[in-house]
């Protein structure tokens, strides 16, 4: 069994009650606990040594990055984050000085983005450095937006830029709280989440949750320069398809609204880049088109020729 | 730098907001998001392979106990969980059918006191299995109830029975969440915590909150049978004041209010004990008070002849 496999069998029948709005699926759950205009969004998430960063990592980055990823679900539904708890599960012979800077890091980010760090616990986790964060946030009644929503004929957004994250962007991202909050204030989006598998593989899951399909231009694809640079190690429109932790914004609406979208967002986000990559159609799965043709793409990044496969082709 | 000292250099300065009620240092943060009447406790709690539970627990009471202890801190503040997200760091080659019977002891827990799971996710721990879990509650405006209340003159009660939880009471216990709403609802508690690390750990924490000393009747504890069984290891009463894991409501009240107390909890809650086991002091730390004399207490349970030190005395 693999891991989806296990999450999709311990995810069949929760426990559950009449607060819940939306449980697990997407990016946050949302609860309604009787906030009048509000919901709350509940997230946790959590990196561990060897595997989201490693001994040679700088301490604040640590703190930094298991903040900002929590804080890029909440921006994903259009939410403001509140308050944080921090549990650090520590080796034997622990070093406080890096505990300390791991704390720094993740305060600056939290007093930057208004987030309360409200406690949290320590326990001990003899292998390895595990940090987890559970974050809540609130978003008005009628704005938390989901993955199902997206309609056939949408277009499809990104913002920012895709590849490469692991050559330092993944230890620095600023997470998208504005930039969404902005988007679900003055559009319809219809579909957003966050980028953290790559979009290969997180798309699916708006197109899965919305019963649609989708077709990508492979020449829009907003490449970065990272992954640019590393293009004799790996395609760069592979990197930008398959890499994770991105944490930018994916999100559909109406194809009436995208050029406005455009024009405004250039005013108010000039430092950011968005991006229409494609559009939503009414098959299912995602394709990918060039001045060649169209090839069906799986969520590696592969395309499959017939009967074969073949690794993406970035001519 | 020990864990605790680490812990109090950390939550020395940390990010607040308008929200915060209580950050760190009560059994859960308390926030106010804007229900009416009402206020938001948080709570995360990991339990880890090795140390919370052994390859040999059943799965089932793992699950059930990872998501009791945050219930029992929800209970400590007189609060009605909600809603938890559940952080499984799976060791290689992990089985699923354990992990599988964990939630089953988890959503078990969940629908006997309403908790809806909201989520959570998985990560790799390659060492050893943790499970931690985050917990949503509310309480009335008026009614958590902190550490920090307790009063020199107050009874101090306990719920149940204390010491030698690890015979098999710390996978079983169940989380006083309906004692501590009735007592919430009906007599004015000064100061309430849970029991997770032992009277004699745990106490202190209210004095320290409550700028208090207390007084302990060494002949009131109400010793487990578990501990007494185990006598010939250690003395029964230095298992009630220093063994973990009891998960019993520590608390105190007006010693007007203990004999009407006292009464309505035999009709209420006929199956559980409720013990008198000493007053609130002008003083600080603890004494224990025997026939023979009285003696200050530290947290391990040792108690200080002049300059020595020797292990409390059963007699």
């Amino acid at each position: 069994m693999t891991e989806f496999e296990l999450i999709a069998r311990l995810t069949q029948s929760l426990p559950t009650n009449g607060s819940v709005r939306t449980g697990t699926g997407d990016d946050c759950a949302v609860l309604d606990l009787g906030i009048p205009g509000r919901l709350v969004l509940f997230k946790t998430d959590a990196v561990v040594e060897g595997i989201h960063f490693t001994a040679e990592t700088p301490p604040e980055k640590i703190g930094r990055k298991a903040l900002a990823r929590c804080l890029s679900d909440i921006a994903a539904m259009a939410g403001t984050p509140t308050a944080a708890l921090v549990t650090l599960a520590l080796p034997a012979g622990f070093d406080a000085a890096r505990i300390a800077r791991i704390y720094d890091g993740l305060n600056e980010l939290a007093r930057q983005t208004g987030v309360a760090i409200v406690g949290g616990e320590t326990t001990t986790n003899p292998g390895r450095l595990l940090l987890s964060i559970a974050l809540l946030g609130t978003v008005g009644h009628d704005k938390p937006i989901l993955r199902s929503g997206a309609k056939p004929g949408d277009a499809i957004f990104v913002t920012g830029e895709l590849g490469g994250s692991l050559a330092g962007k993944h230890l620095d991202f600023e997470p998208r709280l504005a930039e969404a909050r902005w988007l679900a204030e003055h559009f319809t989006i219809h579909a957003m989440m966050d980028l953290s598998d790559g979009l290969a593989g997180d798309l699916p899951h708006i197109l899965t949750a919305s019963g649609a399909g989708a077709e990508i231009l492979k020449a829009a694809l907003p490449i970065s320069r990272a992954a640019k640079k590393r293009a004799a190690e790996k395609p760069p429109v592979v990197a930008a398809l398959t890499d994770g932790e991105d944490f930018e914004l994916l999100f559909t609406l109406s194809p009436k609204s995208a050029v406005k979208l455009l024009d405004a967002w250039k005013l108010q986000f000039p430092g950011v880049k968005l991006t229409c990559i494609g559009r939503i159609t009414a098959g299912s799965g995602i394709v990918l088109r060039d001045r060649h043709g169209s090839m069906p793409l799986n969520a590696k990044g592969y395309v499959h020729f017939g009967g074969g496969a073949d690794m993406l082709r970035t001519g």
